[in-house]
């Protein structure tokens, strides 16, 4: 970290500051410029608070080197990827995971109906939503505690482990029992007490990036988790909001590649909502591939027509099944599993 | 709301849909483009899953002509603003309301220092973060429930009514009980099941808007808390995350006079938040008014540079002082009171 | 176009608009909601000026059924997709192609030795900048019309046409003459005096979106340039400006099957500029072929330390010859040919 | 500027690297950090190519410390702020200047009676439009060098100096011989042959933000212009594009305080075009005086329903008269002069 100060910086402020610095344990190296003066900062820096700093008058700037968050950090780990498995089914490392599902369960005969599908075609997880995050208090916010138990029928009878969002603390117990990958929807990436209760299971994550948020935010959200004690984090780019108006948003592919240089987390890909249209689904699930995504999260529904959300960005069934096809030979150009 | 379909829609597809709209109230308006047919809704459509439309293929577009929002929206309001009076304290109408206070409550010297300091100013409330929102898990977190103790001695001593942001609602009970006005982060302007359990209060709840939030986001979390039964919603603007990096988010002022023309709850902003910087303060502080703001929410701090947090934005007692008297000319322009 | 009035708008005003509409070979529909009363218009409202009818007080909002342009419009045109066909090497339709060449133009054995690396490994055009736009007037701004004949004479010893961007009006002949497909930069995207001249030539024209242009935009520059009468326009994404630093722009590849969708033009990706590093090439530009790009436009330099500019997103012969290999493969799991 | 090189930088390769830095005339001070091997720069870096510098593998991060433009650097500048003075019409200083007139000229009548009418509430300047750029060709492009005509005729019967906008290099000599104050509009702030040509001339420029442009791109433009020897430029906050919708873009008045503290160049508000709507003048013009700015552009049409263009942003004289009356009391405060 490199403190910039101003050249009217009284001497022993800067002394004093200098003294803070080495008592945490750094070592301080300064240099002086025509118009600042600037203080290197050496050691572990991730712990300072450069909030602090920043309110001290003299200094102008606060440049980070290194980066913020250390647990989530390829430099610090000793393994090159970290592969998050539950019950044999694997994400990361090899593998490229699908996760499939409909945006929110219906009935039984729905969540039973599409699971035998998706795993038919190759899915390793089954994703539904249970507990809804809806702009509008008016719009259907999911079956809730019910969604969970017919989750649960699914997975029993198809074997697929369950991926469920959850968007309150009050129900963590809940899916901390029922839900083998709990998700963190966008709109929670910066909700920090959730995190951090998240950090105290064991329980598999998976993490959405947040509608505006930079890769750092989605790191930084992730040493949250890892910080409590669970490092079983993984990473799902969801596309981001930019001006553009003919999409719902604008999936970022440079994220993995970016990613994977930074972290050793797993990073999905979810197709559906970062286009909004199911006829998105298909270019864009195989863009995630070839850029080298861990895995897909694809909404899959057998009526989208009739689909109690998130209709118009599903794919039915039959769909689903073609494209993994067409994944798996665009996975095998790099040696990779579908 | 109009929706336009594809001609190759099959009649009978598009008689079904005009009868389920007519089966739910509406009136339907029919007319052939070139391209496209439309249907014209008319009526209460704020009820629609405008979601669920959008999952029937042969509808092209859907477009909003009303809000969204009702309960929220001058439209449908009988007065044309509301006010916010907690113990004679009020924001809204001719009344600009002063809340000003340190980022993070620290001692209970410095917040009772501060607390009369602003009085003596003006101010009409007291703000003090028990809870703090950090994007990083190693940085200060906030005194918790100890926070909130310190505001309420500090409130005994002034007899200012408090602020405070919740962050869980874990802390719903404890919020509803000690605090006059319960603040919603920028970072939680989404997160819905805190925005249900608001509403379940009478407490007046202080809305940030999101970093990268519309107006009509805003006001739909603010529609979720009323519809909840809880209509004492103050909105708050704090500056939006755009490309520009000198300042920490860009204000946006033509909020203001735009939210004013579509509700009738108060608007206030926070000018340290939106600049991040100090000497942003006082110009934004009188931009705000002049622009027609019903209050301002500002960071003061007794030592800004030893504050735990958000020191770089924080003005001293003796700033505030100086501030008030200029802002209190630019409010009597327009026969507003401060 | 739908017209929405409001419930105020005397009736004689409104009877006035709807002459005037018909007047200019309009239908018009009209139709009483609750709040507002629509008027939709119906026929080829592309030429109206809605910024003329804005101004009509009474008129709330104006809604756009059908996109602007007209001869960028695949729903308009008799061929399902435009190709480019430059002396036999073609843009467009199963033809996948690669454009590739140094940033800028820097020597005659520079140019003529990436010319005949490229063509080796299967590039059908070269690239290479002579007038550079650059951020600092300090920075090198390129070669000029020397720039210009060094690319032709590597044009000449390897028959690729040639591919560079103009800045100016002032170079219209120059480049009309000289080089075979006439580039326009991501800042000049909508210099719409530039893009006027550029209509009157017969030179295709590769049109790159602008840094936070929208598709629609895009578009709409695109038909500036058909407009005049110039239809041989290419389209180019290059990557859009985000809150996301670590990458210099942020790809949107869903911009590709969107573009499909709407235009009958073909569409190429920039994975140099984009991604601003030389390491996301490869996994951008195997993303970009899989979603369905048409070409692919890429930085080639031999000795990129030494670049005069754009060096670190550069990428040496030996990996372009690597990368379009593998390329190849995912071009030939579609049918499709690089 | 500092150079974070990788660990694994050869000695030799960095010792090249120094020596070229101190050839060059910069100090370069080492320090080594736990992952990083740091170069501090010292000297005038302005003139380094960052650019080349990033094509050097073992550089990780280039850090500027210092800002890249220098002619509009307040640090480098003898007098605090630049005023610029057409024939006593005053821009800068403790003068607020009033810049009003109509989106575009029409006729000989509407831009006297205009003039006329904004002399009278104070106006020290006229603007025009004569060249105007639309973003559909099909729309009226303004009346071209006739309407320049007009504009004289306006200034002969006035007195007022004229403002107009200048879209290509062809017309420079025009512009140079015909206009007092030339406009380059937000789309053309990065058209950098046009500002190099601006650059030579001695017209005060009337240089606008780009749509999405930082503030150090702004002043990166106006250093183009400058660095050809025409120091006479005057920088517009215009609004900027961000997600809201509700106004055509959102002003970044907090760019204000922030120019000031950079530049010594005047900095003015055009709350017309930001706002994109008649009723947001007032209030964004309000404002703009209280958090600091120099001056204002606004748009005053004598007839805005039968505008020929941007009449719903367009205010009548006599709203500007009453608009006038209010700045002037807030300018007071400040012991400005309106």
């Amino acid at each position: 970290m490199i403190l910039v100060l101003s050249n009217e910086m009284p001497d022993e402020e800067r002394l004093e500051l200098i003294k803070k610095m080495e008592e945490i344990g750094l070592r301080v190296h300064e240099s002086q410029g025509e118009r600042y003066r600037l203080l290197g900062l050496i050691g572990n820096t991730s712990t300072i608070d450069r909030n602090r700093l920043n309110a001290i008058r003299h200094i102008e700037k606060i440049i980070p080197v290194q980066e913020s968050y250390k647990l989530a950090n390829k430099a610090f780990h000793t393994k090159d990827s970290t592969i998050i498995d539950v019950k044999g089914n694997k994400i990361g490392g090899e593998n490229i995971a699908l996760i499939a599902g409909p945006c929110s369960v219906e009935s039984e005969e729905q969540i039973v109906s599409i699971a035998k599908d998706i795993k038919k075609s190759g899915a390793k997880f089954l994703r539904g939503g249970a507990f809804k995050p809806r702009t509008s208090p008016y719009s259907f916010q999911g079956l809730g505690s019910e969604g969970l138990d017919l989750l649960k029928i699914a997975r029993e009878e198809t074997g697929l482990p369950i991926v469920s969002e959850i968007m309150s603390v009050r129900y963590i117990d809940e899916f901390a029992e029922n839900v083998d990958i709990i998700q963190v929807g966008a709109r929670n990436m910066q909700n920090f007490d959730l995190l951090k209760e998240l950090g105290e299971l064991k329980t598999p994550i998976l993490l959405k990036r947040g509608l505006s948020s930079t890769i750092d935010e989605l790191l930084m959200s992730a040493e949250y988790i890892m910080a409590g004690g669970n490092e079983n984090v993984i990473l799902c780019e969801r596309g981001i909001r930019t001006f553009e108006t003919q999409t719902r948003n604008t999936l970022d592919l440079s994220a993995i590649p970016v990613l994977k240089k930074h972290t050793h987390l797993p990073i999905i890909v979810d197709p559906s909502h970062a286009g909004g249209m199911w006829w998105l689904v298909e270019p864009l699930s195989k863009a995630a591939v070839a850029v080298g995504a861990d895995g897909l999260i694809i909404e899959v529904h057998n009526d989208p027509e009739n689909a109690k959300c998130d209709g118009q960005q599903s794919i039915v069934p039959e769909r689903f099944d073609t494209l993994t096809k067409q994944l798996r030979k665009i996975a095998e150009l790099d040696n990779r599993i579908i």
